[in-house]
């Protein structure tokens, strides 16, 4: 089954959102085995709407629409698909029903206008909005499948997963299953890990091997076609183990890991309890950590001292110390993670200092971090950065790379990666 | 002059990015009033892009190519569209020099792949790249502009302003002006910003009114064409004093502005000193602050008190007040608010503390968000918000409304925003 994924919407032609919805919905029919081989944009224009249509329907036997929904005269999408296929538009009870109670329990006036998102493609299966008013549509009409769906992230995702991806998994599973796998790595660039791995790349067929790099992380996806989803991760496992033996110390986690997901996870696992003394990343190292649930267990918290005063009376930070070796220094940053650590009684502390960008700062370039971490009562060890991204690119390599260093000294120091 | 933006890249379908070149192109081409009526994704295929090619080229003057102009024989762009255009390829010097000083510069062996990135069509413009290997290319056949462009934003991203845009706004000069000016509100839900600038939206011609939300936020763009940009500005100024008589009082700022810009504006410019005391955004407060640069004149540091300990210990809430009333409570966020002040010598203190989700925290269900102000030696004032949204936007939208509130309640004591 290939598919091809129009996003309704001149907001995205006029440039003020990405098309997220389309990365979604890809990366969840990719889960499914489906082929998607073009994405549109096209705005809320009937006529060229209707040209899209007849051009998906050319080269594509799944066509999900997403946006124009609403209940505005912009929101044509279902009008249009209608007329295109000469199916008339009738109303949804269940739909018309939600739309009037939530009318009822917000005690405001229902319009016509709202009334006409509970009109829906007549032979099509209903798929239930639970995060808005727009009903989306499921409906099979001459050999192809037309799936309709609301624009807001909001509301689209947990439809799609909820309500069209069981309706399309049924449709699929006797063509076999495709699994993705991810490995994720850290430490290494996109270009030298292509070079350790260029005979898997240059020899893949089933599983296939693609590396995408971003935001400092590089990925191999790996993705195996078989009759079984069995079968399928044992293609996976295999390679997985060949890549392993050649770049696997580089590797974090897969799949959905993030740094800080795997920071957390190994700290709750060894019972370790951590705090932060941030300059440049201002919090951004704690809040990051914190996206993670369950982080209570492990963050007591921690100190923000943008400034030097701050370092001095917050942290107690000697002044002599700043006055030798500056604010973005080594001694500093080991000087913050120790006195983190005393003050919030943690057996971990960790120290962020350095000059964010875009200007220099105490005299470093911009892009010069230094990260300390005092681990138990052991001297602090310190890591120097030296980055060229904008700022808040750097202050968020800056928490990375802290992740990333902090698992690594802990490993060395006999505690167990999840 | 019509565009048509084709982004090239099997990364994109499988979604593990989104397009946001398409996005930025876009808003580029909308300053310049060069109408975009169709993003197109498709795959590393060459014979999917040239029919991809041949339906742009049946609607759009000037199509714009992202992406497959690396080295890999995964990128073809630039192969398919000579091949379709009947063109050769043909060595540029000045990329070709790029290219080896890079490889000298950093002692590594330059393959044949990499030269291939400096052929470029024959007969076009070549588009220096000061942030990659791929050169751009601007080809103007058979009526039709052709544009090239590589895939990665840090390369595509200033390629286009500094090399592609000076081309293109000299094609349009004749065609007139569209300027597009955005006002930002906070406060109010799109819903009801519609219906009071109903009216406005109904009989809009030129200049056009379009609503807009995300992230709590509505914005309206007002886009104006005119023959030189002076009357078009003024058309522009007309339409928004209109609408801002009506909810203008719910505006904080417009164009790129944010939130955490405005407050950081207004805090330098009024001379004013911030701390804060997070607990459930864990540093993100201060870590949003950040962003802005120039913020270390008014943000001093704060404390991030995760645990019930560390706001005892760190803060000096009283144990008795939490026993009393719970972590997620107005006493508590005002107790925050004005002890991180006192400790931080600072004009104002923040606290946000509340239960983030997924689960209720201290008997609070989660979404409860209590925020404290302390100005001054006022009593500390505290606003509570009930959020349905998910752990992390809700962390952020806290941070988003105390920008708000703070900027509302300073306005009261007569300070001036900017």
């Amino acid at each position: 089954m290939n598919a091809e994924i129009i996003a309704v919407g001149s907001e995205l032609l006029l440039g003020q959102i990405a098309n997220t919805n389309a990365k979604f919905i890809s990366s969840q029919l990719s889960e499914l085995g489906i082929n998607v081989y073009f994405h549109t944009v096209v705005g809320d224009n009937g006529s060229r709407l209707q040209d899209a249509i007849k051009i998906a329907e050319e080269r594509a036997d799944l066509i999900i629409f997403s946006g124009g929904l609403g209940p505005t005269k912009d929101d044509l999408t279902k009008e249009t698909i209608a007329n295109h296929l000469g199916l008339p538009l009738v109303f949804d009870h269940e739909a018309l029903t939600y739309i009037e109670e939530f009318f009822a329990k917000y005690g405001r006036t229902m319009t016509e206008n709202n009334k006409k998102q509970a009109l829906v493609l007549e032979g099509c299966k209903v798929l239930a909005n639970h995060n808005g008013m727009a009903p989306g549509m499921f409906l099979e009409h001459n050999d192809r499948i037309y799936m309709l769906l609301p624009g807001p992230p909001k509301e689209i995702e947990p439809m799609f997963q909820f309500e069209a991806k069981p309706l399309l998994a049924k449709k699929v599973s006797d063509d076999g299953m495709i699994v993705s796998h991810v490995l994720r790595f850290y430490g290494i660039g996109e270009a030298e890990l292509e070079v350790q791995v260029q005979d898997i790349l240059d020899n893949q067929t089933n599983p296939t091997v693609a590396p995408l790099a971003s935001d400092g992380e590089v990925t191999l996806r790996i993705t195996a076609k078989a009759q079984t989803e069995e079968e399928a991760w044992k293609l996976i496992h295999a390679k997985k183990t060949e890549i392993q033996a050649i770049v696997g110390k580089y590797q974090y986690g897969v799949d959905d890991d993030s740094l800080t997901s795997k920071t957390v996870e190994m700290l709750l696992h060894n019972g370790l309890t951590i705090s932060a003394a941030e300059s440049l990343t201002a919090g951004l190292f704690q809040s990051e950590l914190a996206e993670i649930s369950g982080v209570s267990g492990t963050l007591v918290g921690g100190v923000v001292t943008y400034t030097e005063e701050a370092k001095v009376n917050q942290l107690g930070i000697d002044q002599v110390l700043l006055d030798q070796f500056g604010v973005v220094s080594s001694e500093c940053a080991g000087a913050m993670a120790a006195n983190v650590r005393k003050k919030f009684c943690t057996d971990i502390g960790i120290g962020l200092t350095g000059a964010a960008g875009p200007d220099p700062h105490d005299e470093q370039p911009a892009g010069t971090i230094w990260i300390g971490f005092a681990i138990g009562d052991d001297e602090p060890v310190t890591r120097k950065l030296e980055l060229s991204g904008m700022r808040n690119t750097n202050r968020l390599r800056a928490v990375k790379y802290a992740c990333s260093y902090l698992m690594r000294l802990l490993e060395e120091k006999g505690y167990k990666r999840v």
